[in-house]
């Protein structure tokens, strides 16, 4: 059991950085092998139809593929932007659905947010399933949505509210055994 | 009453940019002054907090506001990608989200888009409306989707059905109507 | 300047009945007529086609339009039930759009919400809007959603957090420039 | 393996009922079991909190459960009422999700929709999964929705066109893996 787990954020600092590497921690913890990837090593360019026609896709959405392929699950943590998907995280979903055959099909993906809101980003997830479940990917339905993002962690990386820090295990631990179940 | 129009497509041939041209001949016989911009005229890169908070808004942006802050409405036709928005359009709503004040704070825009699928881009529609209105934008709730839009224009650039044609007309014209009640 | 004002929720205790009374009180400072409805005076049956076709719109269905016809516009406030927009509420839109001509067009609603939730019920507006402009409706874009609403309200009905009543006011006052817009 | 069936609409001569009828027949075909259950079997009111407090879920609700428990995956064709869920449909859904502990967490689903029109009801399906995943229900990611359907079925209740009727069969065959891989 291998997974990919990248936080579709550029910035330095992003919060779902720190909660994509408290996620790596946990699932090592549970013996999951993890490829932690960062958003800019699949440095791409604005999706167009006529570049994609004459070049193909992208090396970013290439190589992005490539450690999808290589794992059994990806766990993306991901902003909200404007109670939305991030366009930078869904011009990544848009180029990689134009290879063929459709390399999002059966991909099982869990999604995170984390956010200084109240809201934790939950609300951009729910427009960031649709068009990975056009595309035929399985999006597990729980989703972990970390509020007040900027005071939630403590110098280790882990979460100071240790019954969030429960549920991000527990929620962890379920997509793992989700995945184990449709790898049969 | 000026309005700014723009397919939301970096595609040469694309049946948005035919629709956005359709809708300005339509405009100008109602007397309406357009402003017919390019997608690629707003090259901006990827949305990365970092450069936000070092460099500011892109050129490609800015450039974008200028235009839209020019106009009394904004016509935006718009290929679904992936039952969604295009994260290219995405990419642009979000930048312009980050300037101050609110950018898209009470500017009014109709949505329109073409597609060779029966649906003709309407779920895209539903997805693109929610950011918007999120960022405080007013969006006409008539959209205008044509489907078939491979199969779909003239030569000259109308649409072959009459009455499809016609009702491209009356949303134009009634859109035109509600800005200029919201002008007062 | 008239408006009909309902908490889309049965419930005896409901907190979108309180934030409803309050914005009748803000509404009635501003010198604006209100007409404050009570849910359970809509009673209708679950939507079936055969009935519609059979016996029309129910009674139930016929008093809200009426009420809705006599008013400049609509404030409803609305619990969210798992994420979407309550079936209650659902089922009250879908009767009335089957009236003939379309009876939601151009009406125009000021959506909000309260949940004792953080996120204060508006990842179900959101789901709301979508039927409501489907059906030609004009949604304001600007949503009150109120958060930890079982705590929020002082025994006189205001809200213990002095900027949000002023939120709410400012909300609503907006909300009434827009219809007096919209009017001309 | 046995599957519940049913159609979210009271009409008669609902186009859903058809599309359940035939995917009853071309899962027996699989030797799949199937329930095949009518909407009208799970009659309940309007969802009121009151009443839920006092008396719990009303029997249909209960029906609608005991039916769902005893099965390994449910299907159901939908309508699509003003581009969203029905109520009727969403009002179930929403009494469901009240029983403790909470009912849908791991039921999955197969979502269908049939529609006269060229959409075929497929933008209310994707507001249908929203609600059922905020459940905790697993929604596989392919839906099948019958445009036309007022013209599409033959006498014998098989699809005119063959190549719809295959892709029908191949997802209800999909879905049936999906379910084998969950069982285990």
């Amino acid at each position: 059991m291998k997974l990919l787990l990248m936080a579709a954020s550029l910035r330095k600092g992003s919060f779902n950085k720190k909660l994509i590497d408290l996620a790596c921690v946990l699932l090592r913890e549970q013996k999951i092998e993890v490829d932690k990837a960062d958003f800019s090593e699949f440095d791409m360019p604005l999706y167009d139809g006529d570049v994609n026609e004459k070049e193909g896709l992208p090396k970013g959405a290439l190589a992005f593929m490539e450690r999808m392929d290589a794992t059994d699950g990806i766990i993306i943590s991901s902003p909200e932007y404007n109670f939305s998907t991030p366009g930078t995280l869904k011009n990544l979903i848009d180029w990689i659905s134009r290879g063929k055959p459709m390399p999002w099909t059966k991909k099982t993906l869990l999604l995170m947010s984390a956010s200084p809101s109240l809201v934790g980003g939950n609300r951009g997830l729910w427009h960031t399933r649709v068009p990975l479940e056009a595309c035929g990917a399985i999006v597990y339905p729980d989703m972990f949505s970390l509020a007040s993002a900027n005071t939630a962690f403590q110098e280790d990386g882990s979460l100071k509210d240790d019954d969030l820090q429960k549920r991000l295990k527990i929620s962890l631990i379920e997509f793992v055994k989700f995945l184990e179940k449709l790898k049969h």
